[in-house]
């Protein structure tokens, strides 16, 4: 039997919990053994739950300890950019979640860092992994559907996040579409250069007080010429809905969302089926898994992430063009806002 | 028994006969009295399978023949505008394919003259006859989805048409999106104030050459806030597109194509059904015969028209504010294009 | 212009004005002449709706009629078979709606004279001119889901008939089953030689009492080896459920329901679409349509009816048999009820 | 943190190694303690994958260790009934794959002796734990579709077994329809009361050979009057086919199978998508799992099992009276065969 990965976990939130569960129970060819969190109690308890072996007090303890080999960055959103730069100078393979950060040119330097220390780094854009998205994107790579014409993202949440949040989330283009942003890239194949935005506040408009939008509708320009749309909200009251379509030269593909059961409910007033899985957690559980699998394969293999640093400085560009589409009311392109590509 | 209404048809060519026949075989309360076009023998042809008495040399016997109450006019486009003016000065009552013309100002001609005449005027806009289209708009009249927020159109023909035809068509926006634009305005009951397109030349090259466009997406601004889009690609080899659906404050409503059958085949290769209808006279056989019969309804009832002059005024301002925002790569709003509106 | 077909009409009813709205509207080869029924004001009224030119007193006065060409046949099912014999004997073409009648002696007289005088004969099973019931024999006489192993036919009606309907109607098996029975049959292009049933009164004690049962599964054997179920009810709230499907040794096919439209609602409580069409009239609309036009084809080329006495005569015999293995709890032959069989 | 569960594990082949993996990456709440296989190699390289500390050399060693407070039999069927009363005398709870067995003698001796005993039995049914099944029975049970009057399961294998297995497996009834006998009891809540069988060889002469079926159709007679059937293939070429619809007096509810995408791809021939999932590994994945997991929580919350030994009596019964059916050409009542009923 091979050595188990040691894997520390920087985070106990939400995300973080997924991640114990994960390791613990599903990734046989990995052990949980560290977790820090600045909510200490949360990090025990998960700990306990999850069979993991120590709780660190500080991030740093997890970062330098010589047994660890991977970290699992699933804290705030500001702070993974320095520990991503932390975690590459101590020599530690990197599982960062999206997005790396707000800032390019904090990006940037993460990003210098990791290649400089020549550890992984990937970046947590789970929906690559998903069943649905993984088909569309073999359907344009094998040509099954030739050349891209059209492609349509929707994705939609079922209620709007807290306005807490909402206030600290970076705004509805780095926070929601920014996994569509790299949804886009990803299944084309190609290179985003221009975004048009209309986007408006139709949900609630404690969100626009709160100086955010609910409501998008994004237009891609591809490098190819692919023409892309994204659409957005914060609210579809029938749940969480996530499709794709894309028009190509020989065919399309299209996506229909997940659902608890596949039962058809016949009655005197409607032909209906229940609601489709609620939220991401259930939506997307599968895709959490194979991304983290993948990660560690990499690691053991010594071969490159399927999700770079690269790939998780895009997203964070267009998330800025969409922006300033949207300030000044017309297509921005993408070397206005993000001009310098860090290297992979 | 009431009498019948007697109708002159201009025009035998392909919309022509589909309006012969829906006279001659599914309305009794109507009787196809005349008809004209320049090819004779068409007409000839065509009078002869629908038992039609009387094939006129010229559209002008049939405006000024005593018997006839209602004309269909389904001559060429660049007629049209002409041939209502004749006809209202003449008092009969006038159902006119769309497009009315391709000049806003012969449009707002015609529309002056069907005022003064104080005659019936109807616009082809058939697939707002369709009972696909019909319960979209019935789900967002009736308040079944709350407030619309996004409205997606996709249409996209099985193949383009002959390039001589895209010469003289007037181009995407006039020839195929117009359609689209009308659907956009009555599916959410608003107007559309800005429009901003994303279009390309993808399906073929001589469509380019021939200074036209094939594949076009359209970002929609409403009045009231809701934001659309229109997909359109003259080439889907999978054969006849034609899907909205809509994102509304309380759910949601999308339709899907219609097929010759409801068979699905199991293989060892894969789960499929046979394409959808293939062409527009397949699919929209119904919608055909439901705008001809609402439109004598509208005259023996001596009510006002579904589709009004203006109604069919509005889809080429906004087919001009398309090319306009294509041409300057920028968001265009309808008033830079047709500020003045005409009557009903 | 060749001459039309000069047609009789016999019956005014339900079936009857369909018959009579589809010569008058849709089959332009045809003159629907004469009409008779023992409602001379039914008659007479759908004389008027369908500029039928002559309303008989006596069927007798229409079968005698020497412009008269062929007859159809839409009175009670107790006159058919001697209606069959008069009119053969007058040298009419005939169509006749299902079935010819419940006593075999007088169906076989009936086929008997029919031979005689060499006149067209086809009876009115009008769902093998449905699109989905053809596509499914389509695939099995192709060949494209191989050896046919398996036949479900469902076919459910929405509202049990008045019960003074069901008194006279000679039951479930001969009233409702028959279609299904000749469905059956063509499907699989092959006999059935063995039936049980499993029945019972589920919907409506009252169709009990009065003898008759609502609910039936029954399990046909074919000649060569084909196992296949019929499930009919008198009763399903949520509409007309018409489905088929075959488990063949290369692939199956499934057809589904026929809808209004294709729209798909999804709100905060479900995912749901409208109710199938809701009974006979609408979801078999254009069946009845195509065949009538195939029956005139048939006299117009002197080619063979697409469905002769003998198709006729079989489902005679299956709801003899079925009935006979209801009342008997075991399964049986058709030879047991109708050996003889009639010539085509 | 709660003291685990201890298990031992008798059976190491296929099942054995789904339940092995469960307990040790997905059930927390338990440790697999030991395992014993006849395949002493099979054994250690399962217990190597998952962390069981012991591999016994008898199932002996196993139920006579004083840690195990369960075992689970994944053995072959002829040592089901011997080894739960061997566990039961032992005092441990008992899970054990379906079927108990194909005696009822040795089946009744084994539920006395867990009656005897006190312990837990659960019979691994793991169809009752599938999302599509549960919402069936959830709809008949909250009286969502009122009265059920008709049911249809349909159950098919993508390819048949190996003969070998086919000669040892106590045939088709008592294999592979004993899955469906239990879906139909438990769906509708009743017991069944007589069976009548329509089968035959159509998959593979072989099997015929063999003195097996390869298909049947089964029709079922429930004591509070429902009609059922039950379609059972060897080999659908599409794959593995596992539905239920079941009609009431106020709906219908239907399941269809499950994919692994929901994408729709759409070429100039077809609309189609991919296989559904292909065998009852990857189908019933989660019931796998749920089964357990429900098992281990009425042992630790010391409540009745969802699946009890007279609910493993049942089917076996069920498959004894459709075979009889089958030999004997006739209905046969369930009383014939097994009348004597077990307590629970």
């Amino acid at each position: 039997m091979k050595k188990k990965l040691q894997v520390g976990i920087i985070g106990a939130g939400r995300i973080g919990t997924v991640r114990a569960k994960t390791l613990a129970f599903c990734l046989p060819e990995t052990v949980p053994l560290m977790i820090a969190d600045v909510d200490q109690k949360a990090a025990q308890e998960l700990a306990a739950r999850c069979g993991i072996a120590q709780v660190a007090e500080r991030s740093e303890d997890i970062l330098t300890d010589p047994r660890i080999d991977a970290v699992l960055i699933c804290s705030s959103t500001h702070t993974h950019a320095g520990l991503i730069v932390e975690a590459a100078q101590a020599g530690k393979h990197i599982f960062c979640e999206k997005p790396i950060g707000h800032s390019l040119a904090k990006i940037d330097q993460a990003l210098a860092a990791v290649e400089k220390a020549g550890v992984k780094l990937q970046i947590g854009f789970n929906r690559r992994f998903d069943a649905n998205f993984a088909r569309v994107r073999q359907a344009v790579a094998s040509g099954e559907i030739g050349t891209p014409h059209l492609l349509h993202i929707i994705s939609r949440d079922p209620v709007p996040p807290p306005l807490s949040y909402v206030k600290t989330s970076g705004g509805l283009f780095l926070d929601m579409c920014i996994h569509d942003f790299d949804m886009a890239s990803f299944l084309i194949g190609d290179e985003v250069q221009e975004i048009y935005t209309a986007a408006g506040v139709m949900v609630d408009p404690a969100i626009g007080k709160a100086g955010d939008l609910d409501t998008a509708l994004m237009v891609l320009r591809f490098r190819k010429g692919t023409i892309g749309t994204i659409d957005n909200s914060r609210k579809a009251v029938y749940g969480y809905d996530q499709r794709v379509e894309i028009l190509g030269s020989e065919g399309a593909i299209a996506t229909g969302n997940c659902y608890p059961n596949q039962a058809v409910i016949s009655t005197a007033t409607s032909i209906r089926r229940d609601l489709p899985l609620h939220f991401f957690m259930d939506r997307y559980t599968e895709s959490f898994t194979n991304e983290l699998r993948a990660f560690f394969e990499t690691v053991i293999e010594d071969k490159p992430t399927p999700v770079t640093g690269r790939d998780g400085r895009v997203p964070v560009v267009m998330a800025l063009a969409a922006r300033k589409s949207y300030d000044e009311h017309r297509p921005v392109r993408l070397e206005e806002v993000g001009a310098g590509v860090a290297a992979g």
